[in-house]
């Protein structure tokens, strides 16, 4: 049986007409590898945020549903267009929506989860010999309700598919070249990773560097695909591929250092110090849907038997986070609440650092050399953060990208759109 | 139970969000009056038309299958932005897509008929309380292959689905204020019909009035549903109504006079007069789709014992009916063919001729007395067309209107886009 290579190509990569015909070559190029090959593709350019703008235009609280119906269109373009421009160069070629395939998802609007993936159709038709072309970011329920799946559907539509065929590998190409130890805008030499482990990834999404949305690595590292990160412009180049850590020969301990400027921490002062404070806290802002990165309590002052409670949560969260404190601060019988967005979360990240003592105090002590004060830290397996002012961070991602010795040689040449810094 | 009026907007209606806000006043409208209402819209504006243009410029000769694809696209946008703006004034709204539906038809792509409708869904969704917005022009296989209708496929779409839900009426929003007697740009006071026979519109349509397609006239003269083409942007106006002729009081012997500007008249000369000479000729026409308007055979000449055959095709067809002809004359052993681009087909049109004599001889003495040469007749119940040359097509439809007493006392007041002449 042929191996089946998933290929995802996002909006930039199928911008124009011109675009599309680079990634039919792209796909035939695969095919001619003599793979099978099943592509998903992402509506072409802003085509989704125009479709969106259309709809607040029009109506301030469109429903989820037709939103969906709306959002679901753009895919439907660029997937048809793609099999045109393939079927041009000679070759077979079918596309298919997601309601043809069956890509089912619970029944939930604008961000439902994939619960189910039919193959009986992608596996007659690459039988048939064809390349087959599938709009991404779209499902539907089993009642054929149409859903989509949310920021970064389209990678977590190939992921999905990719694991329902056993794929050989799911190539994400993008307008970047892979996965750089970090942003290549702020230090030149930064180098791109040739390997990178999920867990890794994760951490690294997680923490700002957006190459790929968190939840299409998840779906990969659950069904053990490899993923390769890869340029549609510079297509020669192999990208970074991201697999399981036991597959990796570790020669760093870290791999990348990230920045996160969309945090903003939140300080509660003087909470009276009775079991159950920081359950009533953190339970009010879960119940609206509403993620907590980083907390730190305090020792309680023995004097007042208060508590401080601290901890950092999304900017597009914080209205909502300032009307839930204004009654739970009370509540709690707490002095006063606190917001600070004038901050920036450094990362660094590393498989190899499990079982090397000394990475965090060397993160901690270089900080220091550069004047650069801690406000938090937190840690996990292979991810050491902290938090620090703003101004600081570009002085913080330098220093820790040189004294972990993450720099190649030349001067990293840096296309496309990096994440805003 | 209440009564279900179908209301169909075309791409003009529905081309921006303003227009769109416009057209969920019309539906709510007919909803206040007590109606269940159920809306069916064409793509915005040059959609289609754009998507078409995408599709060329990738693949010269693009797959019908994936043109389907594209091409129902369009649909899908309008339908979920209406839905979004009639949610938007507070009243039960929801759409569908043909496949969720099940507008059924047979398995051609890009012209594709229409089997079957299935109502449950929409029966259902009306008594839960809903508004229905469906996308026009687009269907499906019963394999769920995307089909679409063809030119005028919303209009159709419209009224099978009227036909189908045993609607009280079908009302077709449009630029143009309803049926006229003739076009109004040549004739300042032509006057807009308040009824219209499905007869009389359909041969108003086929000699070149394009306010509706013909195969939606069609489906609902076949199911009785009374149509109405009225304007989107004059809504007080009640338009045209277009009903059985049993239902009419006819006043006037004719209702309008068109005229079609896309015929080419061709004549084949000099056929030696055998048998089947005819049946040849026609029948390998019909093998490639091209559509013979008039035929008119000359009587035997004695002495060479030849005929001559002309007939008038759509402009469209005339580079494939040359490649034809080239074989057919010489396998006929003709002697010459002609083409004539510069001609007018004027047709008059009434079902109140059918027992009232004379109509034919007066339009051809109107014709002569404006010095206006005819060079080929057809008649059928309710329509004499008359082949003339081009440049006398204005004066020959401001003479027949006149004389046939059809225009008003005031000046039309045209908007929108009427046929070019």
């Amino acid at each position: 049986m042929k191996k089946i290579i998933v290929q995802k190509f996002g909006g930039t990569s199928v911008a124009d007409t011109d675009k599309i015909k680079n990634v039919a070559r792209l796909v035939i190029r695969e095919k001619e590898l003599g793979n099978d090959v099943v592509v998903v593709v992402s509506a072409m350019g802003h085509t989704t945020d125009h479709l969106v703008k259309l709809a607040h235009d029009i109506n301030p609280n469109p429903s989820a549903r037709e939103l969906d119906m709306l959002m679901s269109t753009g895919e439907c373009v660029s997937m048809s267009l793609l099999t045109m421009a393939i079927q041009a160069c000679g070759y077979k070629a079918i596309s298919y929506n997601a309601a043809q395939i069956g890509i089912i998802t619970e029944n939930v609007h604008t961000k439902a989860r994939i619960i189910d993936i039919k193959t009986d159709k992608l596996r007659e038709s690459l039988d048939e010999g064809n390349i087959i072309i599938i709009a991404g970011f779209q499902s539907v329920t089993e009642d054929g309700e149409i859903t989509t799946l949310g920021r970064g559907g389209s990678d977590t539509s190939a992921v999905a598919i990719a694991s329902a065929l056993n794929a050989e590998r799911c190539d994400i190409y993008t307008d970047v070249e892979g996965v750089y130890t970090t942003d290549p805008r702020i230090v030149p030499n930064a180098s791109k990773l040739d390997e990178i482990s999920y867990e890794e990834m994760l951490e690294l999404a997680h923490a700002g560097a957006n190459v790929l949305h968190p939840r299409s690595v998840e779906t990969a590292k659950h069904s053990a695909v490899p993923l390769r990160v890869r340029s549609s412009f510079k297509c020669e180049d192999m990208g970074t591929l991201i697999l399981g850590v036991e597959k990796m020969e570790i020669n760093k301990p870290v791999a990348g250092v990230a920045v996160d400027l969309s945090q903003v921490r939140v300080v509660v002062c003087d909470i009276p110090d009775t079991p159950g404070e920081a359950a009533t806290l953190f339970s009010s802002l879960a119940k609206e849907n509403i993620s907590v990165d980083m907390i730190i309590q305090s020792y309680a002052r023995k004097v007042s038997n208060t508590n401080d409670i601290a901890f950092t949560i999304n900017k597009e969260d914080l209205d909502k986070t300032k009307s839930i404190l204004d009654v739970v601060v009370k509540d709690l019988g707490a002095k006063e609440v606190s917001f600070d967005e004038n901050i920036a979360k450094i990362s660094i990240i590393g498989a190899g650092m499990i079982d090397r003592p000394g990475i965090a105090s060397t993160m901690f002590r270089t900080l220091a050399e550069n004047n650069i004060n801690i406000r938090m830290i937190s840690t996990s397996e292979i991810k050491i953060s902290c938090l620090i002012d703003k101004e600081n961070s570009q002085n913080a991602i330098k220093s820790l990208h040189e004294v972990f010795n993450l720099g190649c040689d030349t001067i990293a040449d840096v296309k496309g759109t990096l994440p805003d810094v």
